[in-house]
C-alpha cells in the first residue's frame, strides 16, 4: 500500500495495522458525520437541530486529518477507509435511532466508546508517533458532547420510564459496537496485533476492563444505569 | 423581535426586514448543510462523498456565523428561521437529486444563485454595515464550488447525452428557486422593502440582469446549455 518514498514508520512499526487505525478511525468519523447530519432530522426546535448538526461538524475535521495522514503515509485513504465500510454501516443500519434522545444518547455513547478504544490502541508501541499524535489529537477536543449529555439527563431526570427505555438502548449500542468490533478483528487480523503490542493477556483485559469503566461514567452522567 | 439592550441599527434602519434576511440565510445554510450531507451518499468514491461533504461543512459554518448575528440583534434565532422552514424544505423536496452529478449541479447552480441574490439584498443601504459584512463573508469564501464544477465538467465534456440532461436538470432548479423565492416574498413583504432601497424598478430589474448573467457564467463553465 506504502508508494516509494513514502514516510518510514521505523523498521520495528508494522506498516499495514497503523494504515488500518488510521483507516477504520477515518471510515468511522466519515460515516458518524453523516449518520449525525441524518439524525438531526429528528429534533424537537432548530437549536438541537443545529447543535447535533454541529457534533457531526466536528466528526468532519477528524476525518480530514485522519484521512490527510493516510496520503502522508504513501496510502490510498480509499483503499484502506472502503475496506471498513461494510462493518460500520451495518453498525449504523443496526442502531439506527428512533427519536432526538435516543440519537443524542447514541452520540455521547458511541463516540466515547470508540474514542475510548481507539485512544488505546495509538497508545501501543507499534504505531508511531506522529500517528499516534494526530488520533489522540482527533479524540481529545474538548467535551464535545457535553450538550447531548445535559439534554439527555434533564429528560431522564423528569421521566424514569424513559431512563429505562434510554438504558436500554444504550446496552444495544454497546452490543452492536461489540458485534462489529469483533467483525472489524476477524477481517483485519492486523489491527489485533496493534493491541498484541500491548503486552500480555492480562494488559489487554486490564484495557476492557478501563473502557468498561469510563463507559459506566458516561451512563451515570446521562442518569442512565449501564 | 429585538431585547431591549439590543444593538441599534441606526434609526433609518427597518429591523424586521434584516433579521429575515439574517433568517433566510440561515436557515438555508442549515438546510443546504444536511442535503448535501445527505446527498453524499449518492458519490461514486469515498474521496467524491467526503468532498460534498466538505461542501456541507462549509454551509454550516456560515449558519453558525449568521445564527451567532440574529442573537447579536437581540433576536431569537430559532423563531425568526422558523418562518422559512417549509419554503426552504418544500423546494429541496423537490428538488432531490437523484445521483452524484446531479447533486453537485445542485450545489454549484443553487449556492450560486441563492449566494448571488443575498449579496445583492445585503448591500441594499436598509441593512447594516456589520450585518453586511457578515453576509458578505459568509458568501465569499473562495469558489468552493470548484470541485464539483470540475467533476461535472469532465463527465459533461465525454457524454453530450448527459450533457442535455443536466442542463434540464439546472433549469428546473432555477424554475424551483424561483417558485420559492416568490413563496417567501409574499410571506415576508419586508423582505422585498429591502430591495425597494435599491432604488427604482430600472434598478431592481438591473439586478435580475446580474444575476441572471452570473447564473449563466456558471453553466457555461459546468459545460452546460443555460
Amino acid at each position: 500500500m506504502p508508494l516509494p518514498g513514502a514516510p518510514s514508520l521505523g523498521s520495528a512499526d508494522p506498516v499495514e495495522p497503523v494504515l488500518d487505525l488510521l483507516g477504520v478511525l477515518a471510515y468511522g468519523e466519515l460515516s458518524a458525520f453523516e449518520r449525525l447530519a441524518a439524525d438531526a432530522a429528528l429534533a424537537p426546535t432548530l437549536s438541537d437541530r443545529a447543535a447535533l448538526d454541529g457534533l457531526a461538524v466536528t466528526e468532519y475535521s477528524h476525518f480530514c486529518r485522519l484521512r490527510d495522514r493516510l496520503t502522508a503515509l504513501g496510502a490510498d485513504p480509499d483503499a484502506v477507509m472502503g475496506t471498513f465500510a461494510d462493518a460500520l454501516e451495518e453498525f449504523h443500519d443496526h442502531t439506527a435511532p428512533s427519536d432526538f434522545l435516543e440519537g443524542l444518547v447514541k452520540a455521547v455513547v458511541g463516540d466515547g466508546i470508540a474514542a475510548d478504544f481507539y485512544r488505546e490502541v495509538a497508545r501501543t508501541p507499534a504505531v508511531d508517533p506522529a500517528t499516534r499524535q494526530i488520533v489522540l489529537d482527533a479524540l481529545a477536543e474538548g467535551d464535545r458532547t457535553a450538550f447531548a449529555t445535559t439534554r439527555v439527563r434533564a429528560a431522564v431526570d423528569a421521566d424514569p420510564v424513559l431512563a429505562g427505555r434510554l438504558a436500554l438502548w444504550a446496552r444495544r449500542l454497546v452490543g452492536e459496537a461489540l458485534t462489529q468490533a469483533h467483525r472489524v478483528a476477524a477481517e483485519h487480523p492486523g489491527l489485533t496485533t496493534l493491541l498484541g503490542g500491548v503486552g500480555g493477556t492480562a494488559e489487554v483485559s486490564q484495557m476492557f476492563v478501563r473502557i468498561a469503566e469510563a463507559h459506566a461514567r458516561r451512563m451515570t452522567a446521562l442518569g442512565l444505569e449501564s
